[in-house]
C-alpha cells in the first residue's frame, strides 16, 4: 500500500483524484490538502464520501509538507509554483496538474501564458505524462507534469497519421468540446447554471493555451514544427469531452485501413479504443471511465480524414491519467484500479 | 467466484447490475439474458463496456436455462411470471425485479396491478429484498423480491419513526421525485429528450403501484394498517431520487432526538447515512452509489416532522440493492463491490 | 404609450420585465435601472436584445429619479426600502418585487424576515398584487406588492376550496419544486452549473419566507387562521414552478365536481387554465407563458385532494405577473401583451 | 389578414410556425394538418395552446386541400412528394421544408438522397428560400425551399467572404453543433432522454445531406464549384445551433476589417447581428428567436479566419424563417411578427 498526497484535493481535479485512489487497492489518500477548507471534513466538502472517508482538509505550504510516497498536485499555476520545488528539493516524486512544467521549451510556456517562467531548471527534469507516448520516461520522472485533456484528447487521436507522415502538417483543424467541470470548480457567473443550461459557446478561439502543447507533441512525433487550428466549445455537461479532428490525407486511404492502423499502433493500449468502422465515439461511452474511444471517417470526396475522439475531461483528461501515471511510478499493472466502465447512464 | 446470470441484462436496471458485478471481486457475470439484442455483444449495446468483457447476449426461456449459482431477473411481469418458476422449479436462488412476488397477500397485488396473481403458491416462499428490515429471511430465501425504488426510499426513511410509534399513522404524505431512467429503457414519446428536458411533472397520482409495497411495509413495522398519500414525479435527470416526507409527530420532539433515534436505529447499516441537524440529502451526493441519505427537520409550528432521503433508482432502489442481496446470499459481507462514493460531478 | 422605469432590470426578474415590455404594444420601457452595470447598453448585458433595444443602463438612487409612467422594482428588500418611500413621496405608482410590502401585518414580516420594518405606514398602503384575488384594489394602487412566486402557484391553486370550506384547514402540504432562476442571478457556488446539473434537493424546509405569504393569503380567503406544511425543491431546469398540494376533503367529493368548482370559480379569468379531469399539468405547458395551470386529482382512498400547479416562476410568478398588474394600473385588457403560449420545446 | 394552413403543425418544426403564426398581426392559422392527431385539438397535443387556439387538427391529402392564402408544408420528403405538386396545380404559394425542392440540380438531390427525384419540373419553379440571399425571386415565387438549419447557419456565416472571393475555396471547414429539436418529433431509442442527457456525439460524418444545400449556395456565390468538409453534433439542449467554419484567408486581414465588411454586407438585414471584435456568439442568446448572430476571429499564426455563427435551430433554421418568407410574399415587412428577443433564461 503506498501513501498519496493530494494537494488541492477540493478542486474537481482534486476530488476525482480522491474518488479514484479510494477505489484503489493499491494507494490510500494520506493527505487532503485544501487551503479552502482546512479542518474541515472532505466528507463535509463532497458529501458523497460520507461513510467513506474520516480524513480532514489539512493546510501546506512549501515549509510544510505531509510524508508520503508519492505526491498529486492539481492547484492553480502560481501556488504550484512554490510547491513543487520544494517537493521536488526534498527528493518527492510529484504528479503536477499546472501547466508550468508540460513544455520542452520555457519560451513556448512563457508566449501562451503571458507570464515569465521562473523554474527553467525544474522544468529541464519535467516529463510530459501521456503514458501513451511518454511511457519510459513516465517511469523513471521525478517530476511528471498531467497533460491538460484538450492536448491528451487531440494527441492520441493524431499520434498513429502523425506519426506515420499519412497526413499534411498543414491545416490540421482541431474542434473541441468540453463539459463544464473543465472550467474547475468556479463562481463566476458565466458558469452559472441558468447561464450554461440549454447553451453552446465557443471560447478562447485562436488563443487557448492547450494548443501550444498539442503542437508540442505532434511535432514531436512528426519531426517537424506543426501548428494546429484549436477551438474549443463549452457543452451543457458536467463531464466528457469530444474532438472532431480534420486532416489531410496524403495519399487515397480507406477508413478501413485507417482503423487497421491504429488499432495496431495502440494494440498494447488497455486505455485506448479503436472503433470499427461506422462506430462513433459519443461522450457517454467514457463519462466516468479512464479510457480514449477513437473512431475514423474518410471523407473521400475531399480525401480528408476525420478523426472523432472523446474522453472524460476528468478521467483521462485530467485524475484517472494522474492515477494511470501513478501506477507507472509505483510499478503496478497501469490499468490497476482504473478498469471502470464508466457510467453509461 | 460465484457465477451470475442476469436475465434481462440490457434494461437500465439489468445493464446496472452488469455493471455492479463487473467490479464486484466475488461474482462474475456468466450469462446476459437479452431477448432484444441475442447474438449481440453487450459492449455494442453499451459501448461504456468496450474492452472490458466480450459476453454476448443470448436468448433465453423457461425450458431453456443457463447454469449458474445466482441468478438476477430484471424483466417486465409477464416475463417473469414464465421464467421464475422454472428458475425455482430447479432449485435456482433468484433476485427478481417484478412486482410479482412483492405482497405478502396476493390480493393487494391484484388489486393495485389489475391482473389475476397466477403464481399464489411461489410467492408464498418470496422475501420482500430490503435488507435493512428483512435481513434475515433475506439470508435463507429462495426467492427474494426486490423493492421497488420508491419503496426502498420511502420505507427506510420512516422506519424508525414509525416502528417506534412516534408519528401518527394518519396523514403521511410521501412526495417524490424520481430520474428518468426509473422508466427503464423505454422510447415512449414522453421520454423523448425534448419533452423532458427543462420539464418537471407528477404522473400516477393516487395510483402508482408502489404506494401499496410503502403501505405493506410500514404496516408490519407498525403492526396497523396504514394507507398513505404517495405522488411520484419526474425530474430531468438521469438517476436519483428524492422523497419529501410528512408526517405528525406524536409528541414534542425537537430534531437531534429524531436523528439521535435513527442514528441508533440505522447504527449497524453501512449504507443508510443520517444527515446531522441541519443538513439536507441531494441526489448528487448518491448518484452512482447504493448509499440511501437520510435527513430530518421538525416544523415546530405544526409540530410535523418532515423526512428527506435520497437514492440513486438505479442504486438503492434497484441494481445496487440487487447487489447488496447477493451479497448476503452469498455469505459476503454486506458492502462488498459496493463501497463506491459514486460520482458527485 | 406609457413610459415605464424598470429599476433592477439586469437580474433575471428584471430583464423578464425588460422582455415583456418589448413585445408589449401599450408599454415603452424608458428606463433600466442597474447598479451593477452603469453605463453599459442592456443588449451588451443580456445579447438576445442586440438590434432591438439601444437602452444603456443608468444610476439611480431615492434623489435620483428618472421620470416614467409607472415603475417596476425588482430589487433587494434593502434597497427598495430607500428608493420606494421616495417613488411614493412623488406620487409615482409602483410594483415592487421584495418582501417588504406583501404583508398585511408588519409583525409577520419581521418574524418571517427576521428584521424590524422600517416603513410601516407605507405598508398600509401596500395591496397584494395577485390580480385573480385582490384586482380591485390593485386598480386604484399606488404601491403593489408583487407576490413570491411559490405563494402565486399556492394561492390560486388552493382559493376555489379553501373559500368554500371545502377542505380541512388543519394538515394542508405544500411541496413546490422550482426552476434554479427563481434564486436570481445569483454566482454561489451551489447555483454553479455542475453542483445543479443532474441534482435535486429541498432547501428552506419549515422556514421559507414565502410560507408566511401563502398562510396570509388563504387565511383571509377562508377566514380563519390557517397554518400550512410548505418544502420548496430545486430542480435542474432554468424556469419553471411546479406545486404538488395535499389537503383534506370535508366531504364525499368527485374530482370531476371539484374541476367543476375550480372552471367556475375562474371562468373570467384569462390566465387561469383549469384542466380536464384526468390530465396533470407539466412546468413546460406554461414555460415563458403568464398562466397558470391546475390540475386535480381525488384520492377516494384517503379522501384526500392532491392539487397541482405550475406556473413560469420568471412568468406568473413574477415579471409576467407585474405585467398584468401593470395592465390593469394603466386600465389596459389584462391580457395585452401576455397572450403568448410559452415555449414547448 | 391572410389565412395560413400548416400541413404537418404536430411536429416540432409544424407547431414552431403556429407559435409564430399565433403572435404574427397579419397572419391567421385557418388549418392545422396532421396525419397523427386527426380530430384532437392542437391544445390537446401541444397544451402550452390551451386557452388561446380551438383550432383541430385535420386530415389532408393531395384531393382534399383546404383553402388558404398561404400554405406551409413540414412533411416528411415522401408526402411532400404527393402534396405539393397538388397545391401547385391548384395556384397556391407553398413553403416547403422537405428536402425535394432545394436544389438547382435535381442529380445533387439525387446523389445525396440516394432516390430518383420524380418532379424535376415542378423543381425548376422552386425558389430556395433564404431572405437575405434569394429576397427577390422568392417575392414573386410561387414554391419556395425553406433552406435546411446547417445550411442557413453556414451559408450566411460564409457568404460575405465568400463573395468577395477573400478566402480559399479549398479546405473549408465547417464544425456544427445542434439541439436535440433538429431531429424531429422521433421516438427513437437515440432520442430518449437517458440516452442524450449528459452525452454529446457527432453524426452523419462526410454524409449529411445538408452539405449538398451548403456546397450549392456558396458555389453559386463564388461561381466555382466549393466542396467542403461538414461534421454535425449534438448537444443535450432543445434548441439551437452553432456552427464554427475553418477559413483560409487569401490576404493579410485584421479581424476588424473582416467584421467590417460583414456589418457592410448585411447593414440591411434585420435578421443578422455580426458582433463586434472580441465578442462570440452563443446558442442562448439567438434561441426563441429569428435571429443569426455572426462573430469572427483570425488566427493570425495560420492566416485562417474563424467564423462562429448561432441560430435557433426551430427560428432563423426552420420556422422563423419560413415566416420570415411568408411576410415576403405577403409583401409586409420582414421582421413582421418576427422582432422577439427569444428567451435568455
Amino acid at each position: 500500500m503506498f501513501s498519496v498526497a493530494v494537494l488541492g484535493a477540493t478542486g474537481y481535479v482534486g476530488i476525482e483524484i480522491v474518488r479514484l485512489l479510494q477505489g484503489h487497492p493499491d494507494f490510500k489518500l494520506t493527505f487532503a490538502g485544501s487551503h479552502s477548507f482546512v479542518g474541515k471534513y472532505l466528507s463535509d466538502v463532497y458529501p458523497n464520501f460520507r461513510g467513506l472517508t474520516d480524513i480532514k482538509c489539512e493546510e501546506f505550504d512549501a515549509g510544510n509538507i505531509p510524508e508520503a510516497d508519492f505526491y498529486v498536485t492539481a492547484l492553480a499555476d502560481d501556488v504550484s509554483k512554490d510547491i513543487i520545488p520544494a517537493l521536488i528539493g526534498q527528493g518527492k516524486r510529484v504528479i503536477d496538474h499546472s501547466g508550468l512544467f508540460r513544455y520542452k521549451k520555457v519560451e513556448v510556456y512563457e508566449e501562451w501564458y503571458k507570464t515569465k517562467h521562473v523554474l527553467p531548471d525544474l522544468n529541464e527534469k519535467a516529463v510530459y505524462g501521456l503514458p501513451e507516448i511518454h511511457r519510459k520516461e513516465i517511469s523513471n520522472a521525478t517530476l511528471v507534469a498531467n497533460p491538460g485533456c484538450y492536448p491528451t484528447c487531440s494527441i492520441l487521436a493524431l499520434a498513429p497519421l502523425i506519426s506515420q507522415k499519412m497526413i499534411s502538417t498543414k491545416g490540421i483543424v482541431i474542434d473541441a468540446v468540453s463539459g463544464v467541470s473543465g472550467a474547475g470548480r468556479k463562481t463566476d457567473l458565466p458558469y452559472q447554471f441558468c447561464e450554461l443550461d440549454e447553451n453552446f459557446k465557443a471560447y478562447g478561439v485562436a488563443t487557448h493555451r492547450h494548443t501550444s502543447e498539442i503542437e508540442q507533441e505532434i511535432s514531436m512525433l512528426v519531426n517537424e514544427e506543426v501548428v494546429v487550428s484549436f477551438t474549443p466549445h463549452l457543452a451543457p455537461l458536467k463531464r466528457g469531452m469530444l474532438c472532431t479532428i480534420y486532416a489531410d490525407l496524403k495519399n487515397d486511404f480507406a477508413a478501413s485501413e485507417l482503423i487497421g492502423l491504429y488499432k495496431d499502433y495502440y494494440k498494447n493500449e488497455f486505455f485506448v479504443r479503436i472503433l470499427d468502422e461506422g462506430k462513433l465515439p459519443e461522450v457517454k461511452f467514457v463519462a466516468g471511465s479512464n479510457f480514449i474511444d477513437i473512431g475514423l471517417v474518410v471523407d473521400k470526396r475531399l480525401n480528408k480524414v476525420i478523426i472523432l475522439s472523446a474522453i472524460d475531461n476528468l478521467g483521462k483528461g485530467a485524475a484517472g491519467q494522474a492515477v494511470q501515471v501513478l501506477n507507472i511510478l509505483a510499478g503496478l499493472p497501469e490499468s490497476t484500479g482504473l478498469a471502470s466502465p464508466g457510467l453509461y447512464i
